[in-house]
């Protein structure tokens, strides 16, 4: 049920043609007020600015031949709507991404861009499952969910593989935590190859994920209120127990602190990060006695932000 | 007159151990908008945010030992302030920065937060002098320009050199033209180790070196009027023998394709750059033809912009 170290090695050398290996960033600034020493891993330079380009390309490259031919279909209307036609582009595979009818135009515009067929469907959770069922049934193109599938998971752990390979003794390695893909798929990869904790950063108006590991079973997200607008959706049925097996902590920060944590990364280090990569260095600000003099990599999920709507 | 390849070597020498060897990015969807092949030099990523670091660090490690123990003063209210603030910090030297009375309370706090002495002046161009008269009669402190000095330009010339080191052949080097001294420094760089071509962008609403290169005498900066800040003053007497030497072309830009050129870079590189630093891509935009299929290096100055007024 839970994946292997070979699982993951073996993952990360079937993707690495297909994405950048991102670099490791510092700040002596951010450090001076946080009080720890903070390695971030900078995944918004990542293909197509975030880190779920990695699963996105292990879970096509996992297809048979036969299956390449169908196709590939996500819904999504966030980065893994980009990183599924992206990746589906670079391997040569149809995608077929089902977005919400009130998609911001410019999501579907880069979703297109990179050559991708877009559906259209009704905003709700079952609207959009409904059109996902039509599309398989019409063209037999498989499903891959943006962060419940096994190869999703190992694929957004190579980012902590990566991380653990360039800065040794790691005590900490923060990520956020929305459908759960990420935080698993860097929990396998603390545990195979580092002595690195995971602890997951959360919005207090998102809690789902702190609430699903206190009561032992997963709580869906209802009516998340965050900025962070990646960090919305609840845990699934195959990242929850590799969650629940690996991580004790995860913090939750609020809307002012996740602002302030965004804005420090922009000012000091002048690259844009996206809201939901702010929460972890937030919940460093939150906690910080907890990080004193600790080596903390922080997983930078992304940098898609829309310039026109800034929390500045 | 002219400084010598000696001098450019000197100097780097001399200031490597105080600046950060800054990276050289680039990014395949912009190669693909322009059609020319562009490395970005990063001095957005440099100490305090910007190129003056290297001119500023250069300046003070110049002085005598007697000099330094009077002091270092300028006049500048954008990156130079912050630049000799911080290298004289690191060199243990003190520093006296003189600033208009209505610069922004933000600037005043991150020169006084490099533990520099802030004196403030009436906002004209004689209340500044004047003022720095009364520093230098006080104090003994020696007088920089943030352009016009040859210490300060043979600095500036270093973000230059380590292009060439890093990236080979390049056809041309493209720099924003503000008061001179960066374009005067990348021109030695540019002359001495390598066959780049160096030609500078500078916004059309304030066009003062292209008209002083046209007339062949310094022409002053008359009511600039430019998004682009750090690139409103004159070019002055030390850089502008250098720059007539080596310099044949300014490309001049419109303030929309300014704006462009920066929303470029954030959205599909997720760096921040000022929008000085967005000047050269700008001109490669709007003469796209001659940049075809070149290997184009630009000089990205700086990062330091105000998140609460940006122009998206």
């Amino acid at each position: 049920m839970i994946p292997t170290k070979q699982n993951l090695e073996a993952t990360y050398n079937r993707i690495q043609p297909f994405i950048h290996r991102t670099p490791v960033l510092s700040s002596q600034s951010i450090n001076q007020i946080t009080g720890a020493n903070i390695f971030f891993k900078c995944e918004n330079f990542q293909k197509m600015g975030a880190f779920k380009m990695r699963g996105a390309a292990n879970a096509i490259l996992n297809l048979s031949e036969a299956d390449r031919q169908k196709g590939i279909t996500t819904h999504s209307s966030g980065n893994f709507a980009q990183a599924v036609a992206l990746s589906a582009k670079l391997l040569g595979v149809k995608a077929y991404i089902v977005m919400p009818e009130n998609a911001p135009s410019v999501k579907k515009a880069a979703v297109l861009g990179y050559g991708a067929e877009v559906i259209e469907a009704e905003s709700t959770q079952a609207g959009r499952e409904n059109k996902v069922k039509e599309v398989i049934a019409q063209t037999g193109a498989t499903f891959v969910h943006p962060s419940n599938d096994i190869d999703v998971i190992l694929g957004q752990g190579t980012s902590a593989l990566e991380l653990i390979e360039e800065v040794v003794d790691l005590d900490y390695i923060l990520t956020p935590v929305g459908g759960g893909g990420l935080i698993a798929g860097t929990a396998l990869a603390a545990e195979y190859f580092s002595n690195a904790k995971v602890i997951g950063g959360e919005p207090a108006g998102a809690d789902d994920a702190y609430h699903s590991l206190k009561t032992g079973e997963i709580q869906p997200s209802i009516n998340p209120d965050t900025i962070a607008d990646g960090l919305r959706t609840s845990l699934g049925d195959k990242n929850f127990p590799i969650i629940q097996k690996f991580i004790n902590t995860i913090i939750r920060v609020e809307e002012d602190t996740i602002v302030q944590a965004m804005r420090l990364v922009w000012e000091r280090m002048k690259i844009i990060i996206e809201p939901s990569s702010a929460v972890p260095l937030a919940a460093v600000l939150t906690e910080p006695r907890f990080f004193e003099e600790k080596k903390v990599g922080i997983i930078v999920s992304g940098g898609n932000v829309d310039l026109g709507k800034l929390p500045f």
